[in-house]
């Protein structure tokens, strides 16, 4: 049986990583990519590395001039998602990658790893953030199992710079990025409220997070280092998230500090533990592919879950090493 | 139907890769990895990204344990080959992917988008070097077509730094090899005999060839940037390729200037062709991932034509992008 | 007046900027350079971009043939440095910047932004570590000013590779790094004690650190992101801070977060703070070159101290940029 | 005597580079600075790390307000210097760093090393191109003392990004240039003229070139590596370069192949030769800082030279390393 899916967005780094996954995925049929840069060119001249799609024009994205499809993926600017959608017809399902329907009702949060009962045969996913991906796969157990204070929370996260997309100018640019570390939107990021809402719902009482983003000299990857309060041993979160994640596919317990570069390319997400019980501290690591299962990887994992696939279908490559 | 694979050289990056590629090859089952200093730990250990083979245990390196195996890729040091390989079963085929056996009696040269026939069926494959693979793609054509003098040729190579292997310390360090770029080997590389010799062959005719081989500051890719003598137009270049590798899965003619980045985790090697007919100019380009068309890539497309499996099985990826 | 120096380590990122540092000061003159590696060659033949000082010729260190010298600056692997010092004559003053005398009797702790006075015509000088002199730099006002409680801090640094020296093999090497991040030594790395030990002398209490370094993809740099308990709001923090560092040279005030590139290359640090009163949450940040401020950088300020220098001597460049 | 120096173009990064190097330079006193895009703000607020200079504020750039300057820097995007500069007074001596003026009557191209007589006291230079400073120098001891064919030359050039300006858009970008190495403008690169008219000049015969420039993933530094016909071997070679070269202050001649690291943040250059008289082929490399000989440094150099200083003043730091 095939799934017919389209793009719009195809010209980002997050819809260009959802359509390198469509490539191989055994049952979804890409028939439809738009993009505002991009149309009337074919794929093969964007994604000169394409394969058997490359022939595909992209389209001017009109939410009019839809074909018939089962899975509509939307990676759109931030703002521009909640009027376009709206018109897409109900008998097509939707994945939105960007931020506009994170816990608006009528949307389901796809926190695949965590809700992913929540998430089955729905129609319109809100896909994670990038950060909240890598921040809440590491902290939900801990919560769920009432580990830690969930008012204690402080995120410290490193990103690579497709995190970013593709504009920025010289922000952005190699030669100033190359060399360089710097923590940006102290205290006020948009990602924290999604954070606060879905620690609040997966613990059972009102979060609250010190948030801080930092940009670091890498393409891909998401490592968010969190500090919290709570009188457990090592052994006993590493257990509590062994549990929790108990024949979850893409999520590794491991004991040791998790690299980035575990993950590149995949939709895994790796997870740690350090506690000090004397001191009441509990540390919890994660680190994901921020276009993986920060974007296009939850997406198409979202996307089996809503149209009955195997929820690993198509996600099941190995990290590129090194 | 299953065809039984073992690795030996686990722990080097071209090995790695192989077992990448293997995890999700669709008939290749992997029954038998070795690697001198891995001996004893689980895949899993030393690829936390791995997914289903993790729990297989790396064996110690020795000829005479092996398992029965269709086919054994080898990835061992220089000059650790031919005495270990003699004593592997006739039974069994081995992809040697190191140097030992490139152009010696018994063994065929697996150049495997210029030579599929004479590969095909056969046991005994000496898989090509990754500065080869990226020049003699490029070339390949002219030679074949007559359009340059064969005793012309410069190659200037530019490698990531996994083409070096693990070792090497310092002067392979992230801190020496970023913001750097050298050349090494003036005048005396150790892929210049192999390269003659295919060059020779394809041609009909003996090639002279000079080549550089320059270190730049990336993990994985090769661009051959060639300068050769003839006088043909850039299209009658680009228009021999295209006839040259008509219908071979992953070559890629392009007329603009490849990127590295295009076969980034892949198999493809991409071609192209500038010309100054006037003063008797014709440039190649070649670009591949050195770990993908350059070792591993290679080593599976030429293990699925030994066997009978589809060339392609195994290698549909798309690049990673960006 | 001419100050005649030595460098034992020369083999060394440490070593070796000091001698970068050396070669433009306008009174140090080495006159001699001690490198296990390199005993024998001239400094040109290591340094090629070195300048004056190429003929040189490196000895073997042996604190029993050390000429005449004013300042002996020593940069030996950890553990070597006691005995082999202990041997160097009081007419010698010593700048070690390795770790083994840190907060040792006879020794001063050399934190040159906040204790030049107690600094000043000493003999036997401990430069501070590299993760110390980004965090201490940053803590330092917030402590000195009682803003903060100095029990709560949690240190979370990201460091770039040269911070491991040249050893490590391939897990410094450019593959393995280069799109990677990853947190180590958790709840005990060797830099905790010294850092105890520094602010619970500044702040009068003891302090308790929590603190988690992190090796990010680049040579130079760390940023310390600190967070800490205090009701001070951001402009009474920078505040203390102008005030802390009221005429300190290197020492930058920003009301932005700092980027590790705008010291690259120099001996400045730049600090910056956020504060979330409401909450009760003090963030400092340090941002530094981990071989200038973090170790050579600072090895100069010290023996610009020790020998009655201007403290700015040779150390007046700008950072690189881009 | 203090020289009254100014900058145009200080938001881009080869005026950048020129205020870095002003910084410290014994006699020019920066009294000017002008940047389309930075007007108003004041010099710390684009450069954190600046020292002294900080306060100066940057102005809105118009010839008819200029101060009365000594010399005036100019890095001027391509086809904005000719009408602008026209305008200057005759009394201010200027560099322009951009290409506007090359070979243009009443300029004289400024390619400091090897014509160092005919720049003293000029009062309008024309300063090299990033790429023909890295070529150039390691051609010229070859073309001056005839061993090779001019019209056989072929120059492949690998530059990093920084080269490439502030502009770009995600071509330049992190995300994309990391992991990638590509080449560009076959055949017809701007600087090619440039080239000929100067190689030409050196070995009084018409040169003919091949030129392919590569963009790599690092923010500076350029290698040449060029190819030519001749019969001389590598020690003649040598020994050429050695005595054109004599007692020029930034010329390093080695018998290594030069990495581009040995020059970074400095005005040296590292020229180097390979010969295979067999073959006729004789190779040159050149390894520069594209923004120090390949831009600032040079234009320091030649500034030293037009206003009678020593031609080192302000350039003898010590490359970067690591």
């Amino acid at each position: 049986m095939s799934i017919r899916v389209g793009i719009v967005g195809i010209s980002g780094y997050g819809g260009g990583e959802v359509l390198r996954l469509c490539a191989t995925h055994p049952t979804f049929d890409l028939v439809y990519a738009a993009g505002e840069s991009s149309a009337g060119a074919k794929l093969v001249e964007k994604f000169p590395g394409i394969g058997r799609l490359g022939d595909l024009v992209i389209q001017k994205w009109n939410p009019a001039d839809l074909p018939q499809l089962d899975v509509l993926f939307a990676s759109l600017p931030s703002g521009e998602s909640k009027e376009a959608l709206a018109r897409v017809p109900a008998s097509t399902k939707i994945i939105d990658i960007g931020g506009d329907h994170r816990f608006v009702e009528g949307w389901t949060y796809g926190l695949a790893d965590v809700w992913p009962d929540q998430i089955r045969y729905q129609t319109r996913i809100a896909n994670p953030g990038c950060y909240p991906a890598a921040s809440l796969s590491a902290l939900a157990p801990l919560l769920a199992h009432h580990l830690i204070d969930p008012a204690s929370i402080i995120i410290d996260a490193k990103s690579g710079v497709s995190g970013a997309g593709r504009g920025g100018g010289s922000t952005f640019g190699y030669a100033e990025v190359n060399e360089d570390v710097s923590a940006y939107g102290l205290l006020k990021h948009a990602h924290v409220p999604e954070m606060t809402k879905a620690l609040s719902q997966i613990g059972g009482k009102p979060a609250q997070i010190t948030f801080t983003p930092h940009l670091i000299p890498m393409t891909r990857g998401i490592l968010a280092t969190c500090y919290t309060s709570g009188s457990a041993t090592t052994e006993q979160c590493l257990q509590a998230a062994r549990e929790f994640y108990r024949n979850r596919p893409f999520v590794r317990v491991t004991d040791k500090p998790p690299h980035t570069k575990w993950a590149l390319g995949t939709n895994l997400v790796f997870v740690s533990y350090a506690a000090d019980p004397q001191r009441k501290l509990i540390m919890a690591l994660g680190a994901i592919d921020n276009l993986g299962k920060g974007a296009a990887g939850q997406a198409i994992q979202n996307a089996n879950l809503i149209t009955g696939q195997d929820e690993s279908a198509g996600l099941q490559g190995t990290a590129l090493w090194p």
